[in-house]
C-alpha cells in the first residue's frame, strides 16, 4: 500500500475536481485554504478496492441498511481506537455526515422542540436542527484560563423545550477536544433534562499527539442511551465526493427511529455500493496512512501557528485536533468578511470568514484556514496572508 | 465496448451482490424474479469510465448541483430520444429516482395537501407524497376495450385540495405507455385544477418495438410548467446500487424549490462523484448496449407472455414497456400472497405479490414477474411456476 507523502498534491487534477470553494471553483492563481477537504489524493488502498469491486461487473441493490462488513468494521475501529462499544446492529451507513446529522435531527426532533448549539460551531448543527423544525438556541462559548470550555452557566440556556444538544468533538472550527469531565457533565445534563445529544465525531481521527481524544460514548452505553453519534470519512481520507458516513447509537428504539428518518427501508435513502466499499477500505486498510497524514498535519499546524502569531493583529489558539486553524483577527482594522475579500482579490488567497453564515455569530472577528495541503502550498498561502496584512497595516497607519 | 449478451449472467457474483429480494437474499436454489433489477452486469463502458476516474486519485467535493456534464448529457439524451426540451440548468442529479420522487413531493406539497395516485402503481408515489405530509387519494384504473386507460371519471377523484398527480410513464407494474391524447388531457386537468404532475420516466428507455413512448414533456414547455419529472439509471443500466437519478422541470422557480428540498446547497444531499461518472457514462456511451438489452427483453416478454397465458387460471396483458409482467392470477384458487409463498416454498421461485404493500389495493389478484434475466433462467422460473400451478390445480379439483 502506498504511504502518505507530502509530495503527492496534484494541482492539475484538483483544478478539475475540487469543488466547494476549492481549486475548481477559484480563479486561476488563487490558493484556496477554504473547505476542510485535503489537497492530497485518497489512500491508494481505496482505489485498489474500488477497482476490484468494479471488475465484478455488478452494481445491484445493496442491503437496505448497508453491507454488514461496513458496520462490523466501523464497530471494530470505534472500539480499538476510541474505546467506544457500539453494536454493529446499531450502526447505519448514511450518505455523508451532513446527511447523518439531518437524519438524527429528524429522528427525534419535532416542530416546536428547541435545541442547544454551541456558538461558534459548524453551521450544519443549526441548519439540520432547524430543517427538522426545531428552534435553535445558542450557547456562547467562553474559555477558562486552561483553555477548556467554561460550562458554568450552560444551564441558563436550557429550557423546558430543549430536546437536543449539539456536540462537536473534536470541535470545528476551534480544534478543541473535550476533557472527560466535561463530557461527563454534559451526560449529567442530558439525564437531568432528558435531552438527546447529537455527537459529531467526524474529526475524531485527526487529533494531535499533544492531546488525547475522549469520546462521550467511551463513558459507557448506559449513560449514553440518549446520545446519537455521527461519523464520516471525508476529513480523514479525503473522500467527501463519495458521500459516506455513519450514524450510531446505544438504543434499539432510537436506532429504529434513525432508520425510519433515513428512509432506507423504502430505498429512498441509502449509500452507493462503491462508497460503502471505499469506507470499508478506509476502516480496514487505511489507518496506517492516516497516522502519517496526521503527523504531517501536526507539523503544518505548528508551522502555521508560529507564523500566524507573528502577524500584526492576529492571535491564534493552538488547535488540538482537526486540520483547520481559526485565528482571531479582531486586532485588524477590518472585519473577517472584508479581510477574506481583500486577500482573495489582492493576494490571491482564499480562506473562510467567521460570522453567522458558517460558524455562528460568536465567530465574528475570526477566519478559518485549512492546513490539509503540502507544506509548500501552506507556506505560500501564509506568505500571501502576511504580505496582505502588512500592506493593510501600513495603509491604515 | 462490450455488447450486451444473454450469456453474461454471473450467478456467483449475483449471490454476493444482488439484494432487495434478489439472489443474495433468497435461499440457495431459489430463482428470484422479484425486484426490477437486471441479472446482467452493467455495460462495460461504465466500469472503464469509473476506473479511469478512480486512477485520478481524488474524490473531492463535487459541484453542489452536480457535474455540468451530467445535466448536459441528460438534456441531450432527453431531446434526441424522447423529444423533451429540458434546459440543463433545470436538471438536478439526485441519489436515486426514489429520492427524486421524495424531493419533488417535499418541494411543492404541504401537510394538508392531497395528491392523486393511480391504483395500481409503484408504492413509491404514495410513500413519498405521504412522507411529505400529503393525503393520498387513489384513482382506480379501468381500461377501455383498446387497452388504454379509461380516464372518463378521473375528475370525480380530484378535490379542491388536490395539489399533485402521480404519473408513471411507462407504467410500473402494468407496462403501459400513455397515448399522447391522454397525456394532453392530464395536462388540461393540471391547468384546470392547478395541480403539479410528478412525472416518473424511469422506465422510458425500456419500451418495446410494438409501442412508442411519448413523454408528457414533449407536449411543450409552456404546458408543462407544473410538471416535475424524475429519471433514473437503475432499470436501464443495472446500477441501482450506485444510487443516481435526476429530477428536472421547465420552471426556474420550481427548480429552486427542488434544489431547496434536495438540501444539496448545504451538502446534506448530493450524489457520489463516482455515481455521477457512471451516469455520464450511461448517457454518453451505453445507449447502443441498451438497445440490444431491450431487444433481448422483448423476446423474453413474448416468450413469457405466451407461456403465462397457457397456465391454468392465469391471464396476462402484453406489456408495451418495462421489464416486468403482471399476470392476473385471480382465476386461481388462492390469492397472490399465498401463491407467492407457495411458489417460494414448494417450487423455489420468488416473485412479487400484488396487493396494498407494493402496488396498491387495485393490484390484488396479480403477481409481478421480472424478465430481466437470461432466457434460460426465465424458462426455468416459468417451468417452476407452471409445475406449481398444475399441482395446485389438481389439489383443489
Amino acid at each position: 500500500m502506498a504511504e502518505f507523502t507530502n509530495k503527492e498534491v496534484n494541482l492539475e487534477v484538483l483544478k478539475q475536481r475540487a469543488y466547494n470553494l476549492r481549486w475548481a471553483e477559484v480563479e486561476e492563481g488563487v490558493i484556496p485554504l477554504t473547505a476542510a477537504d485535503p489537497d492530497f489524493p485518497a489512500p491508494g488502498a481505496i482505489a485498489e478496492d474500488l477497482i476490484a469491486y468494479i471488475r465484478g461487473g455488478y452494481f445491484s441493490y445493496t442491503p437496505k441498511r448497508g453491507f454488514p462488513e461496513f458496520a462490523e468494521s466501523l464497530s471494530r475501529v470505534l472500539k480499538e481506537r476510541k474505546h467506544e462499544d457500539v453494536d454493529p446492529k446499531l450502526i447505519l451507513p448514511v450518505d455523508s455526515a451532513a446527511r447523518g446529522m439531518n437524519i438524527i435531527a429528524h429522528a427525534v426532533l419535532q416542530p416546536g422542540d428547541e435545541a442547544l448549539v454551541f456558538d461558534p460551531v459548524d453551521f450544519l448543527f443549526k441548519t439540520n436542527m432547524e430543517e427538522a423544525g426545531a428552534k435553535v438556541n445558542l450557547f456562547p462559548m467562553r474559555f477558562k484560563d486552561n483553555g477548556d470550555i467554561d460550562f458554568s452557566d450552560i444551564e441558563k440556556y436550557i429550557t423546558p423545550k430543549t430536546r437536543m444538544l449539539g456536540l462537536c468533538n473534536p470541535h470545528n472550527p476551534l480544534g478543541k477536544v473535550y476533557p472527560k469531565e466535561d463530557l461527563a457533565y454534559l451526560l449529567e445534563l442530558s439525564e437531568k433534562y432528558g435531552f438527546y445529544i447529537m455527537n459529531d465525531e467526524i474529526w475524531s481521527d485527526i487529533v494531535y499527539s499533544d492531546a488525547e481524544f475522549c469520546s462521550i460514548c467511551s463513558l459507557g452505553g448506559e449513560r449514553n442511551k440518549r446520545t446519537i453519534s455521527v461519523f464520516g470519512f471525508s476529513k480523514s481520507f479525503g473522500i467527501a465526493g463519495l458521500r459516506v458516513g455513519a450514524v450510531y447509537c446505544q438504543d434499539e428504539e432510537i436506532f429504529e427511529k434513525l432508520v425510519k428518518a433515513s428512509l432506507v427501508d423504502d430505498t429512498i435513502g441509502g449509500v452507493s455500493s462503491l462508497s460503502q466499499v471505499a469506507a470499508i477500505s478506509c476502516l480496514t486498510r487505511c489507518y496506517g496512512w492516516l497516522d502519517e497524514f496526521v503527523a504531517h498535519l501536526q507539523s503544518n499546524r505548528d508551522y502555521a501557528l508560529e507564523r500566524l502569531n507573528r502577524m500584526p493583529g492576529v492571535t491564534c489558539r493552538k488547535p488540538e485536533a482537526t486540520f483547520v486553524v481559526f485565528p482571531d483577527i479582531s486586532g485588524l482594522s477590518i472585519g473577517a468578511e472584508a479581510l477574506v475579500e481583500y486577500l482573495k482579490t489582492e493576494e490571491k488567497l482564499a480562506i473562510v470568514p467567521g460570522g453567522k453564515q458558517f460558524f455562528g455569530p460568536g465567530s465574528e472577528g475570526h477566519v478559518r484556514i485549512c492546513l490539509a495541503t503540502s507544506r509548500e502550498i501552506l507556506a505560500e498561502g501564509l506568505d500571501r496572508m502576511e504580505r496582505g496584512l502588512r500592506k493593510l497595516d501600513s495603509r491604515y497607519k
